[in-house]
């Protein structure tokens, strides 16, 4: 792949974690978002299987090993100042817990008129 | 708008923050990556555009206002554990301060071959 580099290039933080935006690959939904240590980041890129950090488990966890919803990879981005990253995925039933296709399913009160 | 709670719901971090994931309304493409303290997501939802919390500089930040490049917010969607939020835009010029249309454009090299 042209323009590839290293993931050696990501700004981890405090904690060695970097923020997964998880994306659906054609459609463009978001489907979750998720945190990746060296590791969890690693294995996505070299498995082809979504692996994140759970920082409440505090352990690796692959996507869909229990439920059977795993997230294929179909590319992974950084962005420009490398502290986040955009990880394009085909995604087997649901993507959420909850058994709801994304997890962002709760709208917020918007203003909808001209900006101020 | 139906289903919509009030943002006190929103699960903040131990910084009083929250991360924020921007997405071009229309075409799904993500744009960037930011964070939101409580005033920054009520600026959001109130004035229609997107406003972001700093932590480098320690302060609001309403996209655009220096660059011109503005985000006018069509939604504000929460995940299902209430840690992220998902805001879609119309984005004014390129979201990126690079100049690129959006902050995600490295990609990391990842295996192509059948899933692992």
């Amino acid at each position: 792949m042209t323009n590839a580099i290293a993931p050696t290039e990501v700004t981890w933080n405090e904690a060695g974690l970097v923020p997964a935006i998880v994306q659906r690959h054609g459609t463009g939904e978001v489907l979750m978002f998720a945190w990746m240590n060296s590791e969890a980041l690693h294995l996505t890129l070299t498995t082809g299987r979504a692996t994140y950090f759970s920082r409440s488990r505090g352990k690796l966890w692959v996507k869909g090993e229990t439920s059977g919803h795993h997230q294929y990879v179909r590319s992974v981005s950084l962005d420009c100042d490398g502290d986040a990253v955009l990880v394009q995925v085909d995604q087997v039933g649901p993507a959420c817990h909850t058994g709801a296709p994304s997890c962002f399913f709760t709208p917020l009160d918007t203003y909808q008129g001209e900006p101020k």
